[in-house]
């Protein structure tokens, strides 16, 4: 650049030797800081000549300082077969706009794409999409329109594409795996969504790996992906005919279904089979019996999207995608009781 | 205005004899529109010389055709008391989303406002404050720096304030009680939470007024809107301790609660309790038994504040407050099976 970049939050922080947030903190008055620190932050605020941004103006910097937020989720909630997943894309959501905010950009939420000329509508200086298809026709437009663009999950046939963040389904996978089988699970089934969003295909994939190794073979059902209700309990009722002792399900929202029919079967959980789910939720915590679940730590990968893509955006080098690592919560859907009866 | 100002969306809709969405479909090339309305909206289009926006550079019309939306949840959902009002507030946020683009506006997502410095950072034409509580500091921030701001449920100390669009919960709590005592209960509760939005605030008062109207002593127990878990098993041991037979819960987050605590004691729901709850969603439609609830259409809530706020930016008269009609879904929480056991 010829003219000197105006500085910004994150020149601040580095100045200072704090975080973004203490900075942000420090100059909004949130108070929560010790005064030597805001010290600190106040004289190397003045040091850079720092302001604050607004974000349609960005005249000194040429840039709208604006990125824009793409939900896989349109304005029918009811209809979506994600329906569930609705608390992590809620806390993906929030924890974007805050990221933005600690880097100085405003975050637009953006209406689903139908073309180009949508997306040109917007001033944004780049874009983050959440669970793309494969080969993805909301990427497509921002690369058309040669905006940064970088996505929440894996575009599984972009292989090239090194700008992505997403949580580690293979390695989740494998652990719930392990840990259904370490709670003496023998046959272990996994019920699945028919969807190529990289959660659920590595989660497959990894799950045929790890039978191939132990000569199991994989029973793998996978739920139409629409028609919410009337195909959760499709799926779980042909899962369940395999007589399986454990089930590891990827998609929240096949969760409270399978549990419905096994109910309906007298098939007791945690008693005849284990039940682990995907994607933790305040629905997995209280559920009848508490399911064992993944927590995909949606807060560090909407951090992490906002900063690679900020990273992007000023023409960084690709820094690798960014896998997020996962914690598995252990609850009574997955904890076989001592002396609870076993099935044969 | 002295210029004329730049034809929008909704002046083609007009022109056109069809709605916005409509026209949005044709100008997108979205397909699902016929012949004849495709040609009358894309001459009407081009007699007004309408062109699409670009919102960070409203150049022509001196705005930066950019809404800003505060939801009341920030980035750490998890210990948020509304967490399972999260569908509620997603459908909300995306309908948001469709209606302003619909408006030729963009959406901004805001973060947590700490002070005056964090809104100014924002370039908005005006604001959408989700849930407002007493005095609301969001709506001050957005008057102080006059900013046009309305929003979504009642202020209930800002009694002057027409700028509000809110489901009607005066209306809801009036059907819901009608409906338990039609089922039979002579005995209907009410298990709240302690905080000043309109929805609540305003149940509480329809149910007293209810129950004075029929000489009824009313049981209400108000859960603290902290510590969601032990403060909703708190509330229902508390409610359950005064022997109703119906209960009506208007926050959705109170019923897993209620439902688990009812359990444990023996008491079965519909046969010795009917339960009715506030805010549908998924988990009421799929719970064990599935619960009566209130339907508030966020979509209509939605687009209805985004039409509110448009006006208000453009100068209008106060339109008056707009109340949205909700819905009762009758379902199994509440219907007494015949023969069922009664309490005495």
């Amino acid at each position: 650049m010829a003219s000197q970049p105006r500085p910004r939050i994150r020149d601040v922080a580095e100045v200072a030797g704090v975080s973004a947030t203490t900075v942000s903190h420090v100059l909004n008055g949130k108070g929560r800081v010790d005064a030597a620190t805001r010290a600190r932050v106040t004289a190397a605020a003045e040091r850079l000549g720092y302001r604050p941004n607004s974000n349609a103006k960005g005249l000194r910097s040429g840039r709208a300082d604006t990125i824009g937020l793409l939900l896989p989720v349109g304005a029918d909630l009811e209809q979506a077969h994600h329906v569930l997943a609705v608390e992590f894309y809620l806390t993906l959501a929030m924890n974007t706009v805050e990221a933005a905010f600690e880097h100085d950009q405003a975050l637009l939420q953006l209406p689903p794409l139908r073309g180009l000329d949508d997306l040109r509508r917007f001033s944004v200086d780049g874009g983050i999409v959440v669970d793309p298809l494969p080969l993805d026709t909301r990427v497509a437009m921002f690369n058309e329109l040669g905006v940064p663009v970088v996505t929440i999950g894996r575009d599984i046939l972009r292989t090239q594409d090194p700008w992505w963040v997403a949580a580690d389904s293979a390695g989740s996978t494998g652990m719930v795996l392990d840990h259904l089988a370490e709670a003496g699970a023998r046959r272990i089934a996994m019920l699945s969504v028919d969807i190529g969003w990289s959660w659920f295909a590595d989660a497959q994939q990894t799950y045929r790996e790890w039978a191939g190794r132990r000569g199991i073979e994989p029973i793998l059902v996978l739920a139409r992906p629409d028609k919410l209700e009337s195909s959760a309990v499709a799926a779980a009722a042909e899962v369940l005919d395999h007589r399986p002792d454990a089930v590891y399900v990827p998609p929240q929202w096949l969760a409270s279904g399978l549990l419905r029919v096994a109910r309906e079967r007298g098939v007791d959980v945690p008693g005849d089979l284990l039940v682990s789910v995907g994607v933790d939720s305040h629905l997995a915590r209280t559920s009848e019996p508490p399911l064992t679940a993944v927590d995909l730590d949606p807060a560090s990968t909407a951090r992490q999207a906002v900063d690679l893509l900020i990273h992007r955006i000023e023409g960084g080098e690709p820094a690798g995608p960014r896998l997020i690592p996962t914690t598995l919560h252990s609850r009574a859907s997955s904890l076989r009781t001592p002396g609870a009866a076993h099935r044969p």
